[in-house]
């Protein structure tokens, strides 16, 4: 059994050191001589302290890619919501969970945010990979592939009991978006949130069009209505949070409500760019996410920092705007902020941590390590992932999932749904 | 000696296939039997016609990261012309290029167009590589590391005279830009580049404050001034192009100039967004190219690709802009038609072919191809690379290089330049 790992001689914070950990912490950081059970060569690796996606539907991979370049009511009214009506069930998200958390380890990400249906598969995928998650059962007031319309609280309540002892998974509550789910609704959720102390995660402002919809039913904008009902506080997890106005920025941070970037899925989709230099600046949490794959394609973090550091900077005609230092915390240290993880490359920490392999000629030669994960690195380039301690990857293998395996499982749903969106476009 | 190759059972145009080549030209798209002196496996692999990469300055890969996140004008005069002045040799050129051309192989570009001062080291590495490439001497009307103020056009045509018979590379000129080469200078370019039947490849109209000085200095914008004194022509290739107006980019497309669009380049440095979808409804041949790794910071065409799909459909906020397909395109055919170059995934056509290998995680399932290459891939997944009939990569393999050797060059010298920013820094 492994008791303890000595990472040697890595890049960490800096400088040339080893790691070492000692069931799923970090016990020591500097020059470690002695025998350990397990010993990881670290040279030409940089060490990262996890990686965290703050927002996906994991199980969404399987439709990666099956309809790009669409108006955003056409992507869902004429693909997504049917096939996920007619399709997607517990198997669908078991192996794209699966799948996901596949794409996860081999990218660096070592714990993410999840809103979607059949949560419990994911729960189970979640658990044989050995990845840190918080997983939040989907709520909507109208008819959903897995419960009826009106049912969606009580559902998600069972859904949270049943998962909440788990030392890497901690269950959520997803209430959608404000406007698929009404007040009474947001209001349930929030009190059982603070009865199991359990995150909230809910996409709010993500479009113009929302925006205008709230408007014209509340007579609020969506942040100001939240605040307004008493749904806001730090257990809420914001995703998109693209339309937020200044004064709304001012509520999220006095609510301390934590705000997840996903800006090449607002990119792909067309709709816009988030004010997170503003947020930041103000004092609000914000971290990343990739959100789900059929907006992205993909789960790689090392692609949503750099276009966050992009965006931001050809946005307001500013180079200096999230410097690739600043970006790099954002998929980390913020959203350990968030989240409430005791992550981090330091002593007595959770022992989280991602080897990225500088070895490469687009890593080479190295002047800053922050500046390469930015605007240099791909996930790719990731060589070993250890969450809580245990290793789930070395040198580019996966040790938790049989990778063929779900590659397998994955084409087979992959070639029977290119057949049902084919029926569905031609019915 | 191997004649013939055969890529076996590979996706080539949505169908699986496979692929022969003879001596430098595809010859058979099909189902093939026979006895080759090569067979590659193309099973799980997606055969691309070559990428090509329009505008880079090759050995400014050491630069890579050496400063981020600056204000244009600091960023040049505090650390780019300065290391330049005293550090950029033919030795500095040459390792720079051996390392560009090893990343370029490795992530998929067969062919790129370079601007930079000591392109004969350029021409020395790139022969090297196998790769293909129309290489442009650098002319400015000031002081350069390698010649003085007011010889660079007489120094360029020496360069071209010297490399006009290869096969592989085409000699070019380069003419910085209209604010750092004068009218007199530019129209001697456009006389040689006549005389040689060669390319010019120029700087146009980056930044806001460059239209200004050219506004300021001639009473026109840097296009008008341009087709004013007759500099443009189908023989120009102008990079970045990201303030011309509807009526310069008529003048654009009059005059059948290509267009090199560098979406990471001008994000990073706050450029700002060129108006690339109404250039291509305008009949402009509109090509990708990823800047000198001093601004991007590596040479990786399927980040840019991804970058030029997002950046557009937010800026415009439709997500039917700049669709895959027409991203592939770009970086693909409209290169070849800006460059003159007779490839594609045809019978007939030069074989520069790149695999990239779909058997992972990130690129499973696969509904649609383009969809994949443009926002799911990365460079990492290019599998093998052949260019004019040679393999220069297979399985991941470099054939042509010293990838160890030019990691080691690179490295020694990157060490000495950050002393050097240390020095110019402090002093």
């Amino acid at each position: 059994m492994v008791n303890n790992i000595l990472i040697r001689d890595c890049i960490v914070n800096g400088k040339k050191n080893s790691i070492l950990i000692e069931d799923n912490k970090i016990v020591d950081i500097g020059e470690i001589k002695g025998d350990f059970d397990c010993v990881i060569a670290g040279e030409d690796k940089v060490a990262l302290s996890g990686i965290v996606n703050t927002h996906t539907h994991l199980a969404m991979t399987l439709l990666r890619g099956i309809a790009d370049d669409l108006p955003l009511m056409k992507w869902l009214t004429g693909y997504i919501w049917p096939l996920e009506k007619e399709y997607v069930s517990p198997e669908f998200c078991y192996v794209g969970s699966l799948l996901g958390c596949l794409e996860m380890i081999k990218s660096g990400t070592t714990c993410f945010v999840d809103q979607y249906f059949f949560e419990d598969s994911t729960v189970r995928a979640v658990k044989e990979s050995g990845l840190r998650a918080i997983l939040a059962q989907a709520i909507i007031d109208g008819d959903t592939p897995e419960y009826d319309a009106g049912s969606g609280v009580e559902f998600a309540e069972k859904f949270v009991k049943r998962n909440l002892n788990d030392s890497l998974i901690k269950p959520a509550l997803g209430p959608h978006a404000p406007y698929t789910c009404g007040k009474e609704t947001l209001l349930e959720v929030k009190e059982l949130a603070e009865k199991y102390k359990v995150l909230i995660h809910i996409h709010v402002s993500e479009t113009k069009d929302e925006v205008k919809q709230i408007k014209g039913d509340t007579g609020m904008l969506p942040v100001e209505y939240l605040d307004k009902i008493g749904f806001l506080s730090s257990n809420v997890l914001a995703a998109h949070c693209v339309y937020p106005t200044g004064d709304e920025i001012k509520i999220l941070r006095k609510n301390d409500v934590g705000v997840s970037h996903n800006p090449v899925s607002n990119m792909k989709l067309g709709s816009g760019i988030a004010p997170v230099p503003g947020m930041l600046s103000s004092g609000v949490s914000v971290s990343l996410g990739t959100d789900g794959c059929a907006s992205n394609n993909n789960l790689d973090m090392f692609e949503e920092m750099k276009m966050a550091a992009l965006l931001h900077k050809v946005n307001l005609l500013d180079p200096e705007v999230l410097p690739a230092h600043q970006v790099v915390q954002m998929a980390t240290k913020n959203a350990y902020n968030s989240l409430g993880l005791d992550c981090g490359l330091d002593v007595g920490k959770v022992a989280d941590i991602v080897l990225i392999d500088f070895k490469k000629p687009h890593l080479t030669p190295r002047y800053d390590v922050d500046s390469h994960l930015v605007y240099a690195a791909n996930g790719g380039d990731v060589d070993t992932v250890i969450v809580n301690g245990k290793i789930l990857m070395e040198n580019g293998v996966v040790k938790t999932l049989n990778e063929e395996e779900i590659l397998d499982k994955a084409n087979a749903i992959g070639m029977d749904l290119q057949d049902k969106i084919y029926k569905i476009n031609t019915r």
